[in-house]
């Protein structure tokens, strides 16, 4: 519960004056606190230019939204149901509705964002379905202890919420990739039970360059019902995509929608922005540069003494423990990032340091130098 | 409850690929249909493209944000709580879970968008309570009938949902706008009664414009507690404030906002619209051009024989009883408009035409035209 | 909704010292404040009273409830499901709760009690959905309306709550019942339209015993999709009947009612009255008699000079408009009944006067005496 | 989560038929499965039967209730808000939704019955609200795992839902008893981070029985605001007090608990069950034959080689690990009990044995005869 509350308090964050003066030119380059903290990637901005001509239907009747839903049959292969939405937290409140009646549970880990950092939005969009969160090392969900809590659940008679989703995050709030076979195993279990599957994708698109695989195959072919497909860490100003590869599933989803305020008059905005995100693999090569740079910035922290890496690098988030010095003279050096909880029993400080589509490498070797100096 | 169907059924609703045929150019100048199938305007497109630099903290701490609520509090001269939100549905949803408990009503107009175009978003919001529309003429509370409706309900126990709210819309549905007379008059008589106040602002700088008061006058100074604050409709790309003119009333309200998965993460972008909407009166300069254009047309209309205006002309909406072929004939001249529900025993067809920031004198004329060469 | 508010404001309710003392005896001949004033008939409460043996699994799985099951069956000629709950209101939520999703609608009489005295429990139990009243002379639905508020509803798209339910009640708020031909009518209106269709039974027995039809008849063969049957109003000390005809419907069922609180443990005293009631036809016996002490007021009041009575009296209710002097001269000689809401226009006062299971010609009769000596 | 689950499944439960013929006599002599299979005790019965006189006000306005309200202000030595209601789960629901919001939480032990027994109704009640399990050996939660969740969550932003209650269960779903130490210990830390207080006193009655203190020592001196306070298990047909000790907390209580259905329209045999049960110390007297015949239980199984017991008894509930092979001898000798999930690691069977108002010293030993005969 406690690790992802870094979000919430960076070490740095300069007072909003201050922000205004450091906008451009150098704080950029050594802002690793989150990757939404970067502006949008310049080919979506564009699309928003572009798409600001005429009239067009409202609420959802644009052409840019029809086109969008094309695409994305493109992309995933399959004829699937899909919504645009501002923000990651909606989607995977509207997707665990549809997964979830309100006397459910979801089954997710104990690191999911879902359940630490939504602030009970799924509880409100389900109207009342339980978390219930699974131990695990990385974020993964673990098969064993799936099993156990899947084990004769549906015997238990109505004084239990019933078990009805599962959700997984890929790649996971620790950086971590499920593999497709661990993908297809925790699903396994789940459908098995009766279960359905979300998978909250908002770092997807970095997963997806991690493991080289198809759309289809990371999700659908994976047993995946739902995935809250997220562009907004990734390069996007204001957009999810929530895919429903069961249309079955979706009935009513634009009610569920409307009524919790998310359906935009103007939706040729919305639409046009994850266009531009699928157009010429715009979202992979951003996450392969993200993914990239977090390696370059690993590599780099391993040759640091007194740095050990907890977890894997799978994605574009880097969390490493270092002692409080260099921690300091990071932040003195005016890096931003967030210090994490540590861990009970763990010497020095774990601090997470996320890269973006817009970082370079000079951003990490200016780090890595940065790190040298103090040590 | 009908008469405000017509929005999804656009008596011209052209096919998608028709549409992206048409989106220049001529199609725009002949769209009556709403005010938000309107691009954006240029300032406030400016100023997404201007924010679009360097990184800055996420979720709201970011100093666009912080400015917007400084000028909020200079327009409005008072210290008011500010959330800035992406649709009027979410705006309107949030406000009423803040005066409204679970088990209470709101008290609102037979037209009212809250009751009749937002799929059950204020019963999501409040967890179930209720609204109990009042019927009007032209989309303004009777204070007859409020005084009727709030007339000993407090006495009446436990069995009966608390009256809570009222909620007002300015200007209506059927583009009438409340005097100040009218409007302190109603608030007066819900306060009085232990009622709190809401405002459903979509369209609030039209009714601004037309009565050229202060922002602090028709709302705080008139008794509103709460005001959603529409900028979409005119000329943003997605973006409403909420405000919340007795801060004690916005207790909460960031976790209100974050479980329905309103913020985000990249919120500069939704305060920056505000700001530029602000800016230079761009928000009153953009309601004065579409009312003016509601005049010009309103008052073609009546010269044109056997055309009648049901209601006063006071913001951007005119509404028109025509003979069929009159319809027929402006929808066959390309024109995009909505059918509304005639009323019963009224001879011909009630349409619906909205003028916007962007409607000029040649499309008003040019409708004209169209019109008399038909009759 | 005015209407039925009286049920909070006895005209005569003693304070709680004076109601001690006046108990027993004379003052229970007196009271027509209401049918769940009385006590519990004789047969129910023997039958609590020898349920009171033994071991017997908790939660619903003791005998009492599975022969309550079979019992249903045969007197409604079906094998629908059957939850015994504690009151009306938790009835009633239940049923809309599974014939209406969150963002749907129920149409109901104006004068309807989930509408007006259940403080908001279907939205509750409905997680937000809209109650839609419709205006009648007697409560009953009126064709005509009911089909002008259905007309093209499918049509209006996800801006507008789902039109799901209808929802009659038998006999109703004002004493009426409806001929199978009328109920009929407006269940096909509403099943032709999609709507499933409930009836609020809280005086259903009456009702039945006014018609002389089968339970079959009046329900299921009807059109009524669920039925909330009451017996607290007729003899019971707490207990209702939630009936699904469509199995299918009562889906998950228990845990609806499980987690509102309404499984009993000792769940055989739920059921125990409510085979009690069934046995014999008490049931019917009961309300032939309330229904034939309402007849026997009718027919006393319409001699009666002044009195005027709006309603047919076709169950236990009696609805009479009296001069002022001769409504005080019968509080003043300590009889207890309801003052309604006079509707606008009338002259004199509107009581209402409810009879019961345990009601005498005597009452009656003493009733009619002491107004014709106040006249 | 699987500890609880055992109410679902009796090791023993007979078919409805079975149970029919064995309701009198032997069987209850012979079924420890809970104490809700118990009959209502006498005394309770008879004032229920001695309630069933004249015509009193309904909805709670009868004199009973108004007694009742006095008699818990004499016990409780506190002018408390008291609501009867008719199951603990009703009784939760509606405390924790007067102390915490829909975007807040609520900490409880991992065994608690609120968040393993009652299918959400917590979350039902509190529109969605959380329930945080800490881990505990016996179900009393432990102060510095207590200590380590709050530490610091009032910092942490509007990301992470706000926790707004901490819910104890005296007695402990173990059949432990808080100290008034214990008690007092993690009240102190709740309400030092702002948190409310409640507690589940289903066997509320047993543990004040074992402690041999005050009832205002257990709860508002020890820093409980809100306490569901069972009857039901322990010689009521359904009755359940709901306890608020600042009256301000309960605030629209009863539009809460009229919207869920609890209100009894006959509410005097709700309040009549609580009265007689507060008569002559009847609650008391009940509970410590409950207790000691419990203690009479667990003295002799220690007696029984390869028995274990990994609770205190401090209550009416005996947890015992014992070979399989007497478990089964203990089945077929037709004793009833539940098998609950035994621990990883454990030799044996983990069973539950539930001692009653009703049970008898004849009733044990004849359970540890049986036990000694088959080992």
């Amino acid at each position: 519960m406690e690790q992802n509350t870094g979000e919430q308090i960076s070490a740095n964050a300069p007072a909003p004056d201050a922000q205004a003066a450091r906008q451009a030119g150098e704080h950029i380059r050594k802002n690793f606190a989150s990757d939404n903290v970067a502006p949008v990637c310049p080919e979506i901005l564009a699309a928003i230019n572009e798409a600001n001509v005429g009239a067009t239907p409202s609420y959802g009747a644009d052409p840019w939204t029809t086109r969008l839903k094309a695409r994305v049959a493109e992309i995933f292969e399959t004829d699937a149901a899909v919504f645009p939405v501002t923000t990651g937290t909606a989607s995977n409140g509207l997707a665990l509705s549809a997964l979830c009646p309100p006397w459910g549970a979801v089954l997710c880990d104990e690191s999911a964002h879902i359940d630490n950092e939504e602030c009970g939005a799924p509880e409100f969009y389900t109207h009342g379905a339980k978390l219930r969160p699974l131990p695990s090392a990385d974020g993964r969900i673990d098969p064993a202890l799936l099993a156990r809590a899947l084990n004769g659940h549906a015997d238990r008679g109505f004084h239990l919420s019933k078990l009805s989703a599962l959700s997984v995050t890929q790649a996971t709030e620790w950086g971590a990739t499920y593999s497709l076979e661990h993908l297809r195993e925790v699903t396994d279990l789940a459908r098995g039970a009766g279960l359905g599957v979300h998978m909250d994708g908002a770092r997807f698109s970095n997963a997806l360059a991690h493991l080289g695989c198809s759309p289809a195959d990371m999700t659908w072919r994976a047993g995946v019902d739902i995935l809250s497909l997220g562009a907004t860490k990734n390069g996007a100003l204001a957009a999810e995509a929530l895919i429903v590869f069961d249309p079955a599933r979706a009935v009513e989803m634009e009610r569920r929608i409307k009524r919790a305020g998310h359906v935009w008059s103007k939706q040729r905005f919305l639409s046009a922005q994850l266009l531009a995100w699928f157009a010429d693999d715009l979202w992979l090569r951003n996450a392969r540069n993200a993914n990239e740079m977090a390696s370059r910035l690993a590599r780099g922290l391993l040759r640091q003494p007194g740095a050990t890496l907890p977890y894997a690098i799978e994605s574009n988030e880097v969390f490493v423990v270092l002692p409080e010095p260099l921690v300091q003279g990071l932040e003195q050096a005016g890096y931003d990032f967030y210090r994490w909880t540590t861990p009970p029993g763990v010497e020095g400080v774990l601090i997470r340091l996320v890269t973006r589509y817009d970082t370079t490498p000079d951003d990490i070797d200016g780090l890595l130098a940065s790190l040298s100096a103090v040590a």
